[in-house]
């Protein structure tokens, strides 16, 4: 497999921080996430839907999965995330043999990409200004929701 | 935290089993699970869905913490499930600090319920032989299928 450029992480993660600002925009937590195939094809994207329908189970990584629909392989598709991935949905693409993660910023929370990186996943953090931005505000003027989303 | 005693956590399985055979009635995939509260209230139960609804995010784990709907905190839960829980299913326990995890049998398939013990999570493995003539079963006859809930 072919190392991903940062010019196609850069345009995938735009994907993801539109899916970030449409959930803020319903009030909700700003995490987006797109999942790209082998061949480049957008398969699934969404965005965290804790507030929006009071589902815990939704985190932005999980919506993208779940999009996606089912899929007989993951091998070659990219996870493109606003946000460090959380164990949760590290553990997502660690059993289904996502072989990509591109996360948008790990300063405003660091979650599994380490740990993915050891188990041979591919791990391209951006440190993308606008994501971070994103989350900062999030989680300043909501700190109590941000606890319950990351389970603190 | 109190250990949890045996007849305790079988008492919950039967929960879980109970969720198996009806994923397996609807033609599914017979993994079941149920989230005990602190107090061991339940909070929530399901089964996988993938085949149902076709919907790969929703192992029977992650259908039962959905079913709990938002929960400020997960101290002191109890994660009762069928069948090992897969590195997705490993990493929602850990990231929202699910408590405990009663696995039915952990023989047709060995996730990450070790790796959880290595972070506190009390892990108890029950053995049990309905479990695994269920997922024995179904192993054998939807290879395909079992091969694809867990991305191999």
């Amino acid at each position: 497999m072919e190392r991903i450029d940062q010019a196609q992480a850069r345009a995938w993660l735009a994907t993801a921080v539109a899916e970030a600002r449409s959930g803020l925009a319903e009030g909700g937590i700003p995490i987006g996430a797109a999942l790209y195939g082998a061949d480049g094809t957008l398969l699934g994207r969404g965005h965290n839907r804790r507030v929006q329908d009071g589902d815990p189970s939704m985190h932005a990584e999980t919506a993208a999965f779940r999009a996606a629909g089912r899929q007989r392989t993951y091998r070659g598709t990219t996870m493109v995330t606003t946000l460090s991935p959380c164990w949760y949905c590290s553990g997502l693409v660690r059993q289904f043999g996502i072989s990509r993660v591109v996360v948008g910023e790990a300063e405003t929370f660091h979650g599994g990409h380490d740990w993915l990186a050891e188990h041979g996943v591919e791990i391209l953090v951006l440190d993308d200004t606008e994501c971070t931005a994103l989350m900062r505000d999030f989680i300043k003027n909501s700190p109590a929701l941000w606890n319950e989303d990351i389970g603190e």
